[in-house]
């Protein structure tokens, strides 16, 4: 495998953990006592867990579109761990640092 | 167009219009001050909208998968339907109503 | 409802009728004899349903990112748009200008 | 964690790798000399990406409806490995074979 490939899947796979790990994060904060104050990290769950989804997609397809989406990506991932990172909840912590994850390597890929 | 054709583009209009309704339900709930007593509705309209998309797209693509996952969609539809029905809010009341037509030509869709 | 509202609501609308009918060529193509010559058509299709899906969900749910999104959104309709109007058929047709339509209406909405 | 939780996540990574797998089984057959002996396997590989991201998506988020959207994967995963597996080429038999893992742990979930 080049290195380029073996970058890409390492994308891909931070992509789908991310993904994974969003969609645990929300429901977790969804099922919470304190569902009012966790409303933020819920939508920013949402949409970084959507979008994964489709960066990693399109990365498995090596659509020609695959820089832009992970420059959203990246976005939607920094957005989502600067609200996770403020909550104590492990859900939250674990998410945060998926997050994280994925937002430097797709940075590193929309480069 | 044949009356299967139409029956067809009737169910992929719902189930967009549903997963329209769904998503703005979803995210007005969780702009709500009172988040807690809409946790399920929130719950429910992200599986929802999930599902209509998906089902949308495999009834536009022909798929031979569309009629099984027209039963998912019209299971997720009623889940919706009954938990948004509750509620008085406008996007909750409009929400319940694309759901229970979209619940119904699903349901046909799949018989 | 604003200008602002129902701008969004027209670009809503044309990521999701471009989505259908993206899908449906994407089909369509893959059922023709001649598969081979419609290739990037079908490659091209599939990424513009897909970025047109999320978009459409993004705007929905009045997302932060859909902006961003409507950005990669424009250039999956265009790219499609340029091989579909390559082709003759209906289908490819009829997807070319959902996807100009679509084009043009998210890239207002991401300037 | 739980014999549940376990089996749960096995099943999740085994839907993301298969989600994975077809997108790139999808876009090699679309490259290939001979896409017209392709399609069929295009289109299978194309359903079964979509249901396999719902339906991890479903799983990682503990959604109600993760039973039944398990049984419509796993018949994607079915369909797309009875025609990936008739293929010589490496990215065909690699997907065929997480289709058949995937369709095995959705099926135990399911059931």
């Amino acid at each position: 495998m080049t290195t380029a490939e073996s970058k890409l899947d390492a994308c891909i796979q931070a992509c789908l953990d991310c993904l994974r790990d969003c969609e645990y994060c929300a429901n977790a904060c969804l099922s919470e006592d304190m569902v009012q104050m966790m409303a933020e990290c819920i939508k920013r769950c949402r949409d970084c867990a959507d979008t994964c989804a489709l960066c990693a997609r399109l990365m498995s397809r090596r659509s020609e579109l695959h820089k832009q989406m992970c420059g959203v990506c990246a976005e939607a991932c920094d957005r989502c761990a600067n609200e996770c990172g403020k909550h104590d909840d492990d859900h939250c912590q674990r998410c945060a640092e998926s997050c994280r994850r994925c937002a430097q390597l797709c940075r590193e890929m929309a480069a």
